[in-house]
């Protein structure tokens, strides 16, 4: 499985894992991949700075990459306690009964509260991309539209490379226009934030229409070799996944203390099915596991979310609060219609070795299948 | 392009191409496709009868299908007249006031009103098998769910396979268990009727379960030999299109007395984000192209679209005063995303001998990818 991207990245599979599990991410880069640590949940930029340090000297010198969420527009910048009072009580009280009816127990009093994932504020975010720059990082990507042009400047000036996520064709030229390396084609059916287009559709479209000017990754419903040689068939110059890594098991974020946590429970026995897409993760639609709590948010009584970034400070302390909990059927995770695919826990390393065998076998069948 | 699938039914490339044209349907076969006819819109099984003669006469001797719509449950069964009147006043005034206010002229005194689309009634359905197997068809599709058995028993008497659409793992398995022998695993992205998972997730799925016990072709999202191509490499044994063949220079329904039709200037000038997945069509969710119709179902004060078969009933000579009218912007029209690239009108022939050599090439491609 040898692109050309790979090559430019210095990576054996042109496999990029997105994740917020920084054990997850070094093991993908060792596999040979180029692991992709997530860093919206780092409120603090010093544990940023602490578990970069960590990637450096857990990736046996191969690159690694870092996700940085930007958005475009912000609709409110400010800190939690100031947002904190734009949010109705009628949503608070609904939240709150919702976790009650739901059995969720309140959080311990020796835990601290979560205040909301500023990481989607650009004050948040331009510490985190000032924190990565430091590191021996291979690539910036961000995950709503293209960073601000000064960051692109900064991380091109680094030798850095810059990738976004599109839905749509429009999103890949005006990320290409701001300068983006890498334009990551998201389809539908993928996991967190996606528009209307399923891959099918629209990775060759992007492909098409950024021509020379970017490499493109196809993300979305990528969990076996099969659809990494669908994804590279489409055009694409390599695979972005995130949903599949969750069941690894090198995943231990909100982990129990033995075995499988109640979140990866929940994705073993999920289907294809079981995913909706919503808003009320963040205030834009993303997509998640279906549970108790996705479907409370369905209800006709239930209020509208809220705009980005109000809407995950509204859900941020139940977040917590679900985390700590260990019901299945009641969990907040973003995944991606992949996860019926989803049904064992194993190494990374498995994992990538299986995608790698699958990739070169689907393409020697379709070899045979030639005039 | 050489699958077994291709090979059992004797054509020389797995491309099955379903169209309510007969002169699209017979130019795929004689292309070396499967043209497969769409038979919903024969109220009269004469009509029928008289446009399979002619399927035989055209198609150079080479195999070619018909699909038949019979719903696995029907909400409510009997004449045009019975059902007219379950449909609500409130329902035909809005289509009325809408139809008004959107600049539809009101059908020519001369015409024949529509009564909708009884096909979906299973008397109909059952009409059009009778006439069917009476012509050399070499396959009954369903494009709802899986035949009733005595329909399947009979195909089978007479040798003909049995296709029917599935949009979830669940499906695909009850098909296979009630006799039929192809699985059109048809993706969110498809136009007509649709489920929510994409095509991506939902076909390596299919062919999983279904095993040998069924061929599986891939359905959504297909216009290109990349397109094809991936859907090889996801396990599907051939595609199924439905939407490409819209653009063709063959397909004349709806047509202006010169050039295209308005509704293929609709679609020629749509891209992939223009269009919709809604009840209002049928009853049941599909995917059609946005237009200004398809908004004024989506304002606050539309009503619920009906249940199936009363919603076509409902629509039906709402759909023929806009066919009859010439406003691109106002047309009725199952696409699926594919339409993005639907951007000139050709031929049959041409379509064809550019997705078979752009699978070719894809494949050569991926063959320089391996390891």
């Amino acid at each position: 499985m040898h692109t050309d991207l790979a090559e430019k990245f210095g990576i054996q599979y042109p496999i990029f894992g997105f994740t917020p599990s920084e054990h997850v991410a070094a093991a993908i880069s060792r596999a040979g991949g180029l692991g992709v640590l997530g860093c919206v949940r780092f409120n603090d930029p010093d544990e940023l700075e602490a578990t970069l340090t960590w990637m450096d000297e857990n990736t046996d010198g191969k690159p690694y990459g870092v996700d940085i969420v930007m958005p475009a527009k912000v609709p409110t910048e400010g800190g939690a306690v100031d947002l904190d009072k734009l949010i109705p009580a009628e949503h608070r009280a609904f939240v709150n009964r919702t976790l009650d009816d739901l059995g969720v127990p309140p959080l311990s009093d020796d835990v601290e509260h979560a205040t909301g994932v500023l990481g989607w504020l650009h004050s948040v975010a331009r510490s985190h991309v000032d924190v990565a720059l430091n590191h021996r990082i291979s690539l910036i990507a961000n995950a709503l539209g293209s960073p601000p042009k000064d960051v692109i400047d900064l991380a091109h000036e680094k030798g850095v490379p810059v990738a976004a996520l599109a839905g749509a064709v429009d999103h890949a030229r005006s990320h290409v226009e701001n300068g983006v390396d890498i334009v990551i084609a998201q389809g539908y059916e993928a996991g967190g934030h996606t528009g209307e287009i399923a891959s099918m559709v629209l990775v060759p479209e992007i492909v098409d229409a950024v021509g020379d000017s970017a490499g493109v990754l196809a993300a979305g419903g990528i969990g076996s070799g099969r659809q990494v040689a669908a994804a590279l068939a489409l055009g694409a110059s390599g695979v972005w996944m995130g949903s599949y890594w969750l069941t690894t098991s090198e995943y231990k974020l909100g982990s129990a203390a033995d075995g499988p946590s109640s979140i990866q429970r929940a994705l073993l026995g999920a289907t294809s099915a079981d995913t909706v897409r919503s808003r009320i993760y963040s205030g834009k639609p993303a997509r998640l596991l279906k549970t108790k709590w996705t479907d409370a948010w369905a209800e006709p009584d239930a209020p509208e979310p809220l705009p980005m970034p109000l809407q995950n400070i509204l859900v941020s302390e139940a977040h917590q609060r679900i985390s700590a909990g260990s019901d299945p059927e009641v969990v907040a995770m973003p995944v991606g219609q992949i996860v019926g695919r989803m049904n064992e826990i194993r190494p990374v390393a498995d994992v990538m070795a299986e995608l790698v065998a699958e990739f070169e076998s689907t393409v020697s069948r379709l070899d045979g299948l030639k005039g």
